[in-house]
């Protein structure tokens, strides 16, 4: 791997490009993004340069999409026939079934593999930008068959990943989606729902820590949720579905014993996350 | 205030403890409690001795109730004729509609005012005490009537409650008890239900941090929370239904821009609990 090729160098798109320069890559980084955001990656020496789509991609022997999914969508429909055979085309998505059966169609002169790396911040931009954001998280990787992380290309990618403490994990597009549907964009609607009921209510203060934990989520921008919940409608319905489900149970249940189990439940997940069991 | 008698020295009773002594309280703090809890909270400063309850709020100025709600109702049908004419009976129960309401029935020897400092951690217990566990918290008092506040044993403890940096603010017992349906009872209702919901999804692991943010309350021990669901049960089954049309509401515009005015309205929300507007 000589070239790399980083489309949308945000605060995704900025930290894989440190996290390859921390991991040892010394090939070249060029970004493709606007000229402020070009500015700021480079200036934390997340890419060597800036250039065009077209430029960029053409030596590139990979080439990461780290944009918005709508912006990563309208990027895969002109790809085909600017990257070289042999490279390998990848995103960093919240959504994969979309932009999987896009790129499925539409690229045709070199490999696509859809990715996710579960990882972020608050804070967006390449200002932000951090070597260690992938380290010790999930980085899933969405191929149609396994073949396809047997080529060339693929391995190296998957031993870059590794290099910056990512941890690969395989799934389906559809699975993929079904997962986060429960697991990241039902989080974040039951943190917004919350919030925006509480919008009238005056006494706020009159809370604990906890109110600002279950809110944290909410000061997520609609600019980047708009596109994941558009490109994943299905599963978040079904998800927002069961968790009313669970609401009204627990609902029915708060003057008994019933409830204990509810609690006894919620702390299992709470503590399998924190890696207790 | 000569003497104080902490009934509870878990872990608020014994932050309070150590919050008066760092203030510059220099009499006499007597505990009520376990022989363990007493151990623990001598340990660490918080407390002069334990006592039965008989002996310990008979010569105090100040007895401050911080068990569990269900010790908390049972202290108070046994403190009358215990406790001298004169001083005040206070306590940090999570809700405050039957405890009030049963010490008005109950404690005639001398005056009580229902309290709730919002404060918490997720460690319980003495060993966990911190002498700075109110400070910046709210605390509220829930006089029936504002002349309650001005009686020489009131002033006092209020002189003590900003002294150790907690903000006193008075609300009606019933009005406290709908708040916390809506800023406490609900957000962790919200999270065991999310981590209950949860509990049999394999690839939870495939999540980022707001998962772990939206789970961290459904740690908590369902003992603490029977008490406080049993006793408020009208507000908090209001609150679901509210958070439950909220999630529905979401439901609907999942694909259209109505969706950007929760996301608003939650974010304000968000920024409000931090300060920011």
């Amino acid at each position: 791997m000589q070239q790399v090729a980083i489309v949308g160098t945000g605060l995704i798109g900025a930290s894989f490009g440190l996290a390859l320069r921390v991991a040892g890559f010394d090939g070249s980084i060029v970004g493709v993004s606007s000229e402020r955001a070009l500015a700021d990656a480079e200036a934390c020496g997340a890419i060597d340069r800036g250039a065009p789509l077209a430029e960029a991609v053409a030596k590139a022997d990979l080439v990461f999409l780290s944009q918005t999914i709508g912006r990563i969508l309208d990027t895969v429909r002109h790809l085909d026939g600017l990257v070289k055979p042999g490279a390998l085309v990848t995103d960093a998505g919240s959504t994969k079934r979309e932009i999987v059966g896009l790129a499925r169609q539409s690229i045709r002169c070199c490999q696509f593999l859809g990715g996710h790396p579960m990882a972020g911040k608050e804070t967006r931009g390449a200002g932000a930008a951090d070597a260690e954001l992938f380290r010790g998280r999930v980085w899933v990787l969405t191929p149609d068959e396994r073949a396809e992380l047997e080529t060339p290309a693929v391995r190296a990618f998957r031993e870059w990943l590794e290099g910056i403490g990512a941890h690969v994990l395989v799934l389906g597009a559809e699975e993929h989606d079904r997962v986060v549907a429960l697991t990241s964009h039902l989080p974040q609607l039951a943190s917004t729902a919350l919030g925006a009921m509480l919008a009238d209510t005056a006494q706020i203060q009159v809370s604990g820590s906890g109110l600002a934990d279950m809110t944290r989520l909410a000061l997520s921008s609609y600019d980047l949720w708009r596109d994941i919940l558009a490109t994943n409608s299905q599963a978040v319905d079904r998800a927002l579905s069961l968790y009313i489900q669970e609401l009204e149970h627990i609902r029915e249940n708060l003057r008994n014993r019933r409830l204990e189990e509810e609690f006894q439940r919620g702390a299992e997940t709470a503590a399998r996350l924190r890696n207790r069991k």
